[in-house]
């Protein structure tokens, strides 16, 4: 069950399903990091308790948690929560953890991609990473899952897709010099056919301004369900991000995804940026190797970095001045999910959202068997036509 | 279903089924220790991998591994295995895994003991042993199952039960002043009740000469299913075993089960003992707070400390005296399972045996079902009259 499989996804007819469709369980990872989360990550580890239980509430959910924290992730979580030993780096599940791939028949195996803490030693965030790049190897084993190794760097938050054959992607994160420098666009693409099943890119340009991912498309926008996303918006034109979501606006809009449809795009509006204060930037440590986090940085927040699990969408809290009307816009495209928000500042302290920290495991359904369970747990995931 | 239950196995109708019941699968831990394992473990490592591998053919084997040692361990052990990291301080998960119980429903959960390595500190063979004490929350967490936190100190390996309410333990270990000092006879027969659904406590007195286990009862003897038992024997009277299983024979005779049986008892032969080189000595690491191993030491092997999977009985070899002689009466008393054998010395070298280095979940089937399963897949295991 757990071997490694020495064909790709697309030979054997794997795909990735879309986030919206039903999950079997959720992975996390527990941060401790004292260099990149204040006071030792105790804050930031209430909120990922709080995303963590939020989440449980529709599916399964397990917690990978280094050997000396064992016993503290496990008092600070509900004992519904599973929580393994399982080392990593940092916990950012859904850049090192597996993207899992379905077929027809409704097995699930698991992609393991390349991984090099978001650009290696060309402006990588920390050194080392050697803990990352074996987490998903170990996440398959414990979901005794088969596992395809990629031969390229890939992250999770990279990608996102409608699960019909279309993926999204930015060009900044992708194309950077610092991951695959010897792939170019034509080739990425066959690549993202062979191991997500992927028949369709639709290539964005930048993400958010300050993003210290090179530009995650999932800090930008997600899916609602195929046809239907979410892209995080400003009017403002003082603000650095006008340019790039008016042109990720006008190329989702002249694209169709890999059924022919046009994009139906509902604006997120852009939360205030989250800027480090000098009490928060004294609480993390100093440290050589990793990416330094100073008073009046400025740290990207964005509503379309949510989860959509089976029965809830868990949002982060990010301004007040947003958080209810964007909580109804999310009520009103997921009419079946309950709207949970997090408060996410600490999170965000730390590099990334809600989206970052987790990875689902798509329910084991076959193709029809997963449209009468969409019907029945997650009707917000039929097509949008 | 992680969680910890207020209640005792007994309260809710649990008991400990019988090893040579239908299994769900088998757990083991990874060896590693230089003060233990001679040679940085490498050689007993292969004999673990042996054990596992023999053990994969019958049921689903999952290896907890030591960060450090996780990539080592998923290179020398098959595909088919799970290797999962959790940290322990040696590799005895007969002694420091859940016992598992199961109901008349066929729910399954865990029983995780107070552990003190076999002694604590007047006696225990190493310190500390605090990353022993999390083993069995940490399988239990994996296998989702719930959790008896029992109250005081026992191991996998002092008890033996028929699954029928008899548990058959040894004086020597279970009253021994470094394990329960505040606990007499009557005392632990009440809490044998509560957690192994025990309802008959055969005690033997003493188990095999230079155990180190302070006479565990799987190193003495085993039960092929509930009236018919193995014990390890000697006609030697120079031997200092000689006494020891007389006692048992004679004490297993006088009893009757916890359905009025007598027990038809089996005898093994026993091996010569293993006395270690001065070759292997030399390859163990000198450690303060660790048992020493030093040349010459005498450890003892006994066929009686096997596995019963569910279609392979995986026994020691040990002496080529007598390894061809027990494989036969093995083979007539497990007449629908296969016999392998692993060469041993290594484990002994480091303590213990197949028994010790192994730990079974239990199927989860009704008790109808579970007659049904075992006449299928293991009818050896059907009561003997």
């Amino acid at each position: 069950m757990a071997a490694t499989l020495d064909t790709t996804p697309a030979d054997d007819g794997f795909a990735m399903p879309g986030e919206f469709e039903p999950h079997s369980g959720c992975w996390m990872l527990w941060p401790e990091r004292p260099d990149n989360w204040r006071l030792s990550a105790r804050p930031v580890q209430q909120a990922f308790a709080s995303v963590a239980t939020a989440i449980a509430t529709s599916e399964p959910v397990s917690v990978g948690v280094s050997r000396r924290q064992y016993a503290n992730a496990r008092a600070m979580l509900p004992a519904a929560i599973r929580v393994v030993e399982l080392a990593s780096n940092d916990a950012w599940m859904r850049d090192v953890g597996p993207t899992f791939v379905r077929n027809a028949a409704g097995v699930i195996r698991g992609v393991h991609w390349q991984f090099n803490a978001w650009g290696g030693l060309q402006g990588g965030l920390y050194f080392p990473w050697d803990r990352d790049c074996d987490v998903a190897q170990k996440v398959l084993e414990i979901e005794n899952r088969e596992r395809y190794r990629a031969p390229f760097i890939m992250e999770g938050g990279a990608l996102h897709t409608d699960g019909q054959g279309t993926v999204i992607t930015t060009e900044e994160c992708l194309l950077h010099a610092n991951r695959n420098p010897g792939l170019d666009q034509g080739a990425l693409e066959i690549l993202m056919h062979e191991y997500l099943g992927a028949s369709t890119i639709v290539w964005l340009g930048k993400g958010v301004p300050n993003d210290e991912t090179d530009g995650h498309i999932d800090e930008l926008m997600t899916f609602v369900k195929p046809g239907v996303v979410l892209l995080t918006w400003t009017d403002s034109k003082r603000d650095p991000l006008y340019a790039v979501c008016r042109d990720a606006y006008d190329r989702l809009s002249q694209s169709r995804d890999a059924r022919s449809r046009r994009f139906t795009i509902h604006k997120l509006p852009q939360p205030a940026p989250v800027l480090i204060t000098k009490q928060e930037a004294a609480g993390i440590d100093a440290s050589a190797g990793t990416f330094p986090r100073r008073a009046g940085d400025r740290m990207p927040g964005s509503y379309a970095n949510l989860y959509i699990g089976n029965s809830v969408v868990v949002m982060p809290l990010l301004d007040r001045r947003y958080d209810r009307k964007v909580a109804v816009q999310l009520a009103k495209l997921f009419p079946r999910r309950r709207i949970v928000g997090v408060q996410a500042r600490e999170i965000l302290l730390g590099g990334g959202g809600i989206h970052c920290i987790t990875q689902q495991v798509p329910a084991a359904l076959t193709a029809k068997a997963g449209r009468i369970g969409a019907a029945r747990a997650t009707s917000d995931a039929s097509p949008s036509r």
